[in-house]
């Protein structure tokens, strides 16, 4: 188990300052990251990796020439902000836009997609890269819904070696996809990991068995059977790669025998042993096989075995040097690398260009109703929590009261500062995704900049405005979150509040009245997530809730509606 | 644990199998170990490093230029064998001379020291540089007796950047030695590692707790104390190390922060974080420090932080660039390496040159006489394990049983093969050392060989020769083995045999009447060292003898002296 932290929840934070202290010769810090020391060249396409802590060599060790630009860590085995990733890739961008690579998780997904996104905005070219590499986690028929996890290596590896050799930002993620589309990785595991302060293992796996096809982060595998020697072991590794063989490919692989934490060099060189009489037998060509530890999970036991299908401008890439402090290959030329130091970046602090007296005047409501949702939404934590305990982790209620007392402080700030009614919305939802954590959190920060960016700095918004804000923030969470009507999300609240909200301000409803129409739809969408009626806002004995299967981002999307609806009427 | 393994004795070689797989473009295999692929300049000074098996990177993944030539892999945790490391040897040797590096433990201190001595014996100009790094495991008054642990990699970084750098052997190593002597290591552990095929740990530490000082494989520490956050550990791990400053030392240091196996990286990151300050406070500039898994003990969990007092040369060497499968640093000169092709060996076969017909006589004689005491010994084995038992891991009877039977074996395939009286002492002494494993069979084949060499090829040796050779026999089991009479080992047996056998034979006693008289003296000594008398040779039930505290390698010592002088008389 972890044993060496101070306080659990500064591990990653501290373990970041060692990376960059123990290997400040390659890598410069840069909040909530790294990036090269001797940058790349002007104009080349840069490569941000990461994703949560607790992986290494994954994220940060990948940092150097002909690999990543730059790494963002999240805490332990969480995405990174938003706002962290979004850092993390202007101080690593050096002019020919950004690609993210990260491994296929919900929270990455939808932090690098919204990160990207606000790059876009500013004018930088931002692409993301979600490895899926993990044939266990999902059929070839659904091949976007695969985990990333070792192949996080063949990918990065083929995407920074493109980048080093000067292709444009298109050129690179077209074969980094392919790259990504050729990557398979299956893995076992023969018992858990411990984050620092736990005292129990993520997972356990029964003893002497073996869980197949496990996720890094002790997600379900295929099923679990009885140890077996090593040469059986390599089999159970290779064959479900092996059926994902492209017909007709030729057999030049790339090969990462991949070591979780806890199952060690010799055990890995014992399965490399059977796997080359394996590989040899099925036709294939190991070409510059990797064997060691690339992607860990703390200490976790188990071990992945990766493969990518190689074509000759693949097999190019993944042969191409690199010099990273994790991974090193070849001999990198002097010339490949800029010859300025790595910039020095501070944490970022939000530059508020003023809005209209108009346009201040609304984020000063703004701001009043972020207090009041606040208020609300901490009053609520516990109910929230509970209602959440039924089917998740029961930390909804505190990311909500956590997340929208960060928003609400930063829009006092954002109107201290003079800003806008936009400006007051993307700081308070940059200041919620931040420090809510979550992917709920990271949901509210796009759903609140969405808004604000409609609503701009300067003119007094329209309730049809409002209303065009309200789409955009549902358009924005679809479109980064993923989920639809009907998956018991926040979405379900959302689309009819912002049906509503539409069809009553387009009818010349006030903005007071349509707000409060729009909060009871979404408050009966949120009901009718749960099997019996909840009821909103009410903290009540556990005993006589009856709370059951309500889905806790839609009640608290709801609550978080009919609470501005209550100021927006007090207001009027 | 350790799972991932076939038959557990066959853990260490197909590990070393799969990692000369791995790295086919870096190493060449060669039986029992590893050297470069693409060899050092022809004259160079070749560093051979070696050991146990279970501590990868330790010893296979530093064989590159910069570093290592070559690497000889024991059994897990155990000493390879005199003759493996001969074999190693002779591969890496580029005529410059061969110096052998290895962490202070009395079996690698004995079978290196074995194969130096062949290998002199040879015309290679062999060193043995015993790493003694570990402050936990003896004061700053007997340095020599400290292990040796992860300032392996200081000592063998600047060993092999000399020796690249061309400085020959006495050079090489007077600055090695230097390194040795500078270089401080301390360890703490969290848990223990399982062997392949075991069930419990080898070692344990209480929960919540922290063992200090604890050695590589378990061996004891200095105390434990209870688990207290990374700031503390980290102080506990500089403490001891900044006690043993140098004095006037101005503060550069080379540091290497080495897991051990489950104690992962993200934790060597947060302890680098607090020592980086610690180390400045104390005045000490941290010279390319590395942290990462350098010299692990399979999975067990713990760490150790290693310091290397640099003066200008000891800076020079370990910042000197190195490229081997899990050591980089810089860049390494094409040039440094010579262009010809790894040597391909295979396991030696001996060649027996055939002895003088008189010689050839004695040849068989000596071939009965192991066919004899292999069957004294296996008639034995059961006796001499209980022995053994009372003190030790009670192996000592199938060790003698193992040993003595392949001695007989290739005694008998010598005669056959022509050989005279010293060759098939030493085929028999080589075999028995190869097979028996341990301290014990490695001494029995420094004795046999030792003896043999005194005895010839081509004269039929006279009584006073045999007794001079039992006393270079005696005289190598000692400068290798590093008993004194008096330390309850075989030597307290043989040292009165060899007196007995020198006076009889001096006064004109024949050799049958010497021998007798020189067992009888060995077996008195060997029944001494118990606090009651054995019954020696006679396998009895448990409950009759009173065997307690004798010592195993001495009642067999006196074992087999004895049936050999029942042979003789039989032959005589």
């Amino acid at each position: 188990m972890t044993k060496v932290f101070d306080q659990p929840d500064e591990f990653a934070t501290t373990a970041l300052a060692g990376f960059c202290a123990a290997n400040a010769n390659r890598v410069a810090a840069v909040p909530h990251g790294a990036v090269r020391a001797a940058p790349g060249a002007q104009g080349k396409v840069a490569l941000l990796v990461g994703g949560g802590s607790g992986h290494y060599p994954a994220f940060l060790g990948y940092v150097g020439a002909g690999l990543a630009d730059a790494a963002v860590a999240g805490d332990v085995f969480a995405s990174p902000s938003t706002a962290w990733i979004h850092g993390v890739a202007r101080a690593a961008n050096r002019g020919g836009g950004v690609i993210m690579g990260f491994g296929n998780y919900a929270g990455d997904v939808l932090n690098f997609g919204a990160a990207a996104e606000r790059l876009r905005s500013e004018g930088i070219d931002a692409r993301i890269l979600a490895v899926t590499d993990d044939v266990a986690s999902a059929g070839r028929d659904e091949v976007s819904k695969r985990r990333g996890v070792a192949g996080d290596l063949l990918v990065f590896k083929v995407a920074g070696a493109a980048a080093e050799a000067g292709l444009d930002i298109d050129a690179v993620m077209e074969v980094a996809e392919r790259a990504n589309l050729a990557s398979v990785s299956f893995g076992m595991a023969f018992d858990g990991c411990t984050l620092p302060g736990k005292t129990a293992p993520l997972f356990t796996v029964e003893d002497d068995h073996v869980a197949l096809g496990l996720g890094i982060h002790g997600e379900p595998g295929i099923r679990t059977e009885r140890l077996v020697p090593a040469r059986d072991l390599a089999g159970m590794l290779l064959a479900p790669l092996l059926a994902e063989r492209p017909e007709g490919h030729e057999g030049r692989v790339a090969v990462v025998l991949n070591g979780l934490g806890r199952t060690k060099y010799e055990e890995l060189f014992v399965l490399w042993h059977h796997l080359t009489g394996m590989l040899a037998k099925a036709g294939l060509t190991a070409v510059d096989p990797e064997v060691g530890e690339f992607v860990t999970s703390l200490d976790m036991e188990g071990c992945s075995l990766s493969l990518m299908w190689l074509d000759d401008q693949l097999e190019e890439y993944w042969r191409a040097p690199a010099d990273a402090p994790a991974f090193r290959k070849g001999t990198v030329a002097k010339a490949a690398g800029g010859s300025e130091a790595a910039p020095t970046v501070t944490e970022a602090v939000a530059e508020v260009l003023p809005g209209s007296a108009e346009s201040q005047e609304v984020g000063a409501c703004i701001s009043a109703i972020m207090d009041k949702l606040a208020a609300v939404l901490s009053e609520a934590e516990e109910e929230l929590g509970l209602i959440d305990a039924q089917a998740g982790d029961g930390d909804h209620g505190q990311g909500m009261a956590r997340g929208s007392a960060a928003a609400a402080a930063a829009g006092r700030d954002a109107v201290k500062a003079g800003a806008g009614a936009a400006t007051v919305l993307c700081l308070a939802g940059d200041a919620w995704a931040d420090r809510a954590g979550g992917t709920s959190g990271a949901l509210w920060g796009v759903l609140l900049r969405a808004w604000g960016q409609v609503l701009g700095d300067q003119e007094r918004p329209s309730p049809q405005i409002v209303a065009a804000g309200a789409q955009a923030a549902l358009d924005a969470v679809v479109r980064l979150g993923g989920a639809k009507l009907g998956d018991k999300t926040l979405v379900d609240a959302l689309v009819p509040f912002v049906q509503t909200l539409t069809a009553e301000t387009a009818a010349g409803t006030s903005l007071p009245e349509a707000w409060s129409k729009a909060a009871a739809a979404a408050t009966a969408a949120a009901e009718a997530t749960a099997q019996m009626t909840p009821r909103l806002g009410r903290a009540r004995p556990l005993a006589e809730r009856s709370l059951g299967h309500c889905d806790a981002g839609a009640v608290s999307m709801a609550l978080s509606a009919r609470s501005v609806a209550d100021e927006l009427k007090t207001k009027a």
